[in-house]
């Protein structure tokens, strides 16, 4: 499989020890919460334990499955150091552990020494294949289609997790695997958390509603934000409606190959400056989205990372006014050849219900 | 507050740094994704981002706030490294990842060491006060609701996921912030992998349906599973269920406080033994509950962690027979003064529907 020889191609290590799960899933297609893939030329494994023989069995591809009698870090430790001779293995510092660290060198012995993989799985899955794209816009599809399907029912009285309910049951009737993260449905002041959870708040007439939903297709996450005013917004809140769609627009125009992740941050900011709200803009323009719903790039600040064709990422800035309450717009997108393309489907207009 | 207090107490360290959040709740109602709580004698201080301003002047009790505009790491690095003094720091080797534990070294300088915390939160955890009982008795209750409520939808033709599904609305509009973990419904032969996700797969008469779900009530878990049957079941699979439910009490009758997690386990193992069936049982009996899904402590073979009054448990035995299905039944137990008592209200009886 291409991706288990692509993996550590570059490194320049003997193995890699993958132990994120959404990276073990790229490599070998295991679902599994408890794995962990030893990626070697020689051949690959997969070590679960044993209420995962089963479905093991059933998913994996590429590896040979080995079930862990006593942990999975003490038998892939073993296994290295079975190798009897100096190996250099990839491992994932942001994923590891201090203590599982410690397990492996325990078990894999003084021969085996273990250095950063520089996210090199994390960076092979930010350029998503032909088959990853068809699963994520089809995810991106559904999701609009789930927010718009419950229109109807975002009116005074229901209770922020009550609506989330909804959409969450809305995403598994049209065949998502569930909802990507917890569904965020925040109104009035709190939706000027921009990570609120759901309370049992009931809608108001006059509040602005913060929804930020997604579901997973075959593995694959859609992540959307739409906000929408229960009855006619006054004019203000229209217009930094309107500020906040510009600032994403900008954003998405800044997006082809070749630019950094920073210079499409840039982009939305530049406009929320110039229209004198850049300071209630506290988080990042977006970030990559696949296997998991926060993944590479991060469109921060700064960051260097270089967009490619066939990327995927969230486009969302948003503000936050304390008292007033928060509006963000978020999108899924796709790099092109020459730029991006939208990949969530749903109306993009502001909403007064 | 009590807790602030007890957490580092036995440690013999003069600060702990908090990294997961379940602890972070737990110590000082925190509960964004984003923080690290660093607890001192002379008071503690909340380090999170811009995201959760607001959240946090909303949430937390008993520590300052800060908003790092750097990274968590670093600006609980440099408020240590400020102390101007050498310093040992209790830290969770369990939840502090390599890389997290290189930055927060480089931002304290060399007069910070950092020791492992031991599991001392964890610990504290383990014994629930009565606010915390009430809302995971209430939470185990609800739950069974949702199971009951559901009883009538669980008939040939629905699928696996749509069934999850409907659990998982009914969780929200019983007053639930949502599951405590994904949903598991697994029908037939994958009913054998002890933790299947949903497929689209629809239920058949004549199969197994295994069922394990969970809610959360103010931050609190519950956590249960019923198998019932698609139909009339033959003989072999009513005993196989009266087997796994002897097995369940018999492990429920060894709890009490004094005897070890693993006493436990060995409970329920010896019944599955002595009828030929502790071969199919694949996992351990049961683990901790609370503000996690899975915490302390693992009531797992050999575990020797001694119970004490107040702690909840899962019970869970289960055996998994390729091709014919799994079986598992799983309740919610307080540890009281002489023995146990189910939180988990529905109907045990092997249910053939």
């Amino acid at each position: 499989m291409d991706r288990l020889r692509l993996c550590f191609s570059g490194l320049g290590v003997d193995a890699l020890l993958a132990s994120h799960p959404a990276n073990i899933r790229y490599l070998c297609e295991f679902s599994g919460s408890a794995g962990l893939l030893l990626v070697e030329d020689s051949g690959s494994t997969l070590f679960t334990d044993s209420r995962y023989t089963f479905q093991a069995r059933s998913e994996v591809r590429g590896a040979c499955i080995c079930i862990a009698k006593k942990g999975l870090l003490r038998a892939a430790g073993e296994a290295l150091r079975s190798r009897k001779r100096r190996l250099s293995v990839g491992f994932s510092s942001s994923h590891l552990t201090v203590a599982q660290m410690e397990a492996l060198k325990g078990a894999a012995g003084h021969r085996v020494r273990f250095v950063t993989d520089a996210n090199a799985v994390e960076k092979l899955r930010a350029v998503k294949d032909s088959a990853e794209l068809a699963y994520m816009a089809h995810a991106a599809k559904r999701i609009s289609q789930v927010f718009e399907d419950a229109l109807p029912l975002i009116k005074p009285g229901i209770s922020e997790i009550e609506l989330a309910g909804i959409f969450e049951f809305g995403m598994k009737r049209l065949g998502g695997a569930g909802p990507s993260f917890d569904t965020i449905v925040a109104s009035g002041a709190r939706s000027a958390w921009a990570h609120a959870r759901p309370s049992y708040n009931a809608l108001k007439k006059g509040e602005l509603v913060v929804i930020d939903q997604g579901l997973i297709f075959v593995g694959y996450c859609s992540d959307m934000t739409r906000t929408v005013f229960i009855g006619s917004a006054p004019r203000k809140v229209r217009e930094l409606y309107r500020a906040v769609l510009e600032a994403q627009e900008a954003a998405k125009s800044a997006i082809r190959p070749g630019v950094t992740a920073g210079a499409v941050d840039r982009a939305a900011r530049a406009v929320l400056k110039r229209l004198g709200l850049a300071k209630y803009f506290t988080h990042s323009t977006g970030h990559g989205l696949g296997i998991e719903v926060h993944e590479m790039p991060r469109l921060g600040r700064g960051e260097e990372f270089v967009l490619q064709k066939d990327m995927v990422v969230t486009v969302e800035p948003g503000i936050y006014l304390q008292g007033l309450g928060g509006i963000r717009i978020e999108d899924d997108v796709v790099v092109t050849e020459n730029g991006s393309a939208d990949l969530t489907t749903a109306t993009r207009e502001f909403l007064e219900l």
